[in-house]
């Protein structure tokens, strides 16, 4: 693994002696864990990669965690480590390390306080490494798709056996914890978020759980996802009722299943992110559902459940081969319902590949 | 709850009526749930609170996320809600609504990108809120002490069941993933961490779980804690052996318990957080174990893990009624084995009540 991490960052740094940039700076959160394997705590001590645009590289963490540091071999991908006491300043130790800078780079999640105490002791102001980190992290290699597609079979095990837990009479609630539960059943090593939003409570697209009691006949929305050993994540939305939906509801589910039908027939490599967004627009603005489609069609997902690349309006990023995203449109009616079908896809030589095969249509349980 | 928040709400203007800052942006995470309750998914589109010093707040959303800060009820905070849709921008839109600004703060968790955003829009560098926040929310109100107590008897539940779990033959990996199970069986929301270090592993405060098997005789480490639905957090430290574990071992443990009851025997209302870490300091230094306690003492605890006040050489700040936090000294050797007790305790009006009350014993299985 080393190896691969090494060859990461030797990456980062060709791509930062082609900018006026000298130096960029990672604190944990998934642009650490992508070029070092390390996937430190994000507390408030202070754990930093510095690497030069010649190839020089520097971690500091607490003293604490220097034994974890080594276990993940810091040292061994050409990472000099460095170390801090509870009462010493790491800024200032590892900017004496690092040297003379004028231009530094911070990853785009850094907190500012990290960002603020860095342009302190560097005496110069940060800058945002935006592209620079996304454009290496979108585009995912052999292995890397095939953990996301792991993560999108161990989440489909959860969505085939929501009979066991979704039933009218429990309130979403107690519905989503037996679903967190089965998410680290499945090998998912944290359960990143879940959403189960009954009735009226699914035009909220990102409704959080709660006491209502799910009702016979209401569609329900259920959002689930998690992050696996291999740290890459899972994220897929599938649709249940109990019971017989409303007549006009399941005519809007047909449309639905054919506007994500259409933007996963339309996704390849060469078309546009922003083209698959209105493959699957298209065909709900035509039945009249435009209005209650009100987010994009997709995000990118990887180490982060959302990063690039977004499909959404404006995006002209041109599909490629190892893009990973989602393919989620749906549609949102206030105080009745909502609807959404999601899934993981990756994109291949002349397609994509779903990561996630339950069935599409709305499950009657 | 509206009313509390509303008037925690209040309490940041006014103080930040006192400073030479005019407004103060906060984006999700505990500083936001905190001030109003909405428990807003830190994402890549903005959401953000902006608070003016004469008590003016307004919170831009994404329009998906607008029934869900309906839910929360934003509004009846005396909020102006704003959401912004997929291609907006609403950096320009929030500060249009807000509108002059001389000297912005922001919350110090702040991702760069977003502090930049505003930065851009406003025209205006921002500064860190820092204690401004973090005063309010350092000294907890009966009901947050009454929510700590109760995150406390959960993490004890699954410390009392670790028989189950741990055994000699399995790993790490293995006792892990029941844990995690039993946390939120236990009444968390989320598995916030889990830490089993066995044997030398122990050595590693933030030892992560790995695929060793746990030896007959070996100490083993397990630090564990989650979310409770109130928003706060658990956090226990206990010490287990299958077996019978090194004669050398036992006596230094008894230094330990020694150690720990020192400082919580110390802690209480006018006495400073650095001496709180000096008393339990003292007791390892005088058996000769000072070179091994590697870390401070203890962190503050609320709606995050690590908060202020810290506990730990150089924090003056005096003790009262309402502050929350960890006392948790261990002892780490490299190579050999190390150990750490940890209860969570809330300062009294006359000293401190432990939220953790299982055996601090070292648990023989």
């Amino acid at each position: 693994m080393s190896k691969m991490h090494q060859s990461r960052i030797a990456s980062v740094a060709e791509r930062l002696a082609k900018t006026n940039s000298d130096v960029i700076f990672i604190t944990p959160g998934a642009d650490l864990r992508y070029l070092t394997g390390y996937d430190a705590l994000p507390l408030e001590r202070l754990t930093c990669l510095a690497v030069r645009s010649n190839g020089d590289a520097w971690m500091i963490v607490p003293t604490l965690e220097k034994p974890s540091a080594l276990a993940h071999g810091v040292p061994d991908m050409g990472i000099e480590l460095l170390d801090w006491q509870e009462t010493e300043n790491p800024y200032d130790l590892l900017i004496g390390k690092v040297g003379s800078i004028t231009n530094p780079l911070v990853n785009n999640l850094m907190w500012v306080e990290k960002a603020f105490g860095l342009q302190g002791a560097a005496g110069v102001n940060v800058e945002l490494a935006g592209k620079l980190l996304s454009d290496i992290r979108e585009v995912k290699t052999a292995d890397e798709v095939s953990y996301l597609h792991e993560a999108g079979a161990a989440i489909d095990t959860v969505h085939s056996n929501m009979h066991k837990w979704l039933r009218p009479g429990r309130t979403e609630r107690e519905v989503g914890k037996d679903i967190a539960e089965a998410i680290l059943a499945a090998g998912h090593v944290t359960v990143d978020f879940v959403i189960v939003a009954s009735g009226p409570n699914g035009a909220s697209p990102h409704h959080e759980l709660s006491d209502r009691v799910i009702q016979v006949g209401e569609p329900v929305v259920v959002d689930i996802g998690g992050t696996m050993a291999s740290g890459y994540c899972s994220d897929c939305t599938r649709m249940y009722v109990c019971g017989e939906p409303p007549a006009e509801y399941l005519e809007h589910y047909s449309v639905l299943m054919a506007a994500q039908e259409a933007a996963r027939l339309h996704a390849r490599p060469g078309v546009s992110c922003e083209s698959v967004d209105a493959a699957a627009r298209e065909v709900l603005e035509s039945a009249g559902l435009g209005e209650q489609f009100i987010h994009r069609t997709g995000h990118g997902i990887g180490m982060e459940t959302h990063e690039e690349p977004y499909i959404v309006t404006g995006n002209e990023t041109l599909l490629v081969p190892g893009h990973a995203f989602s393919i989620e449109p749906g549609f949102y009616f206030a105080g009745k319902y909502g609807a959404r079908i999601e899934d993981i896809v990756t994109c291949t030589e002349d397609g994509i590949k779903s990561a996630n095969n339950t069935t599409r249509e709305l499950v009657v349980l």
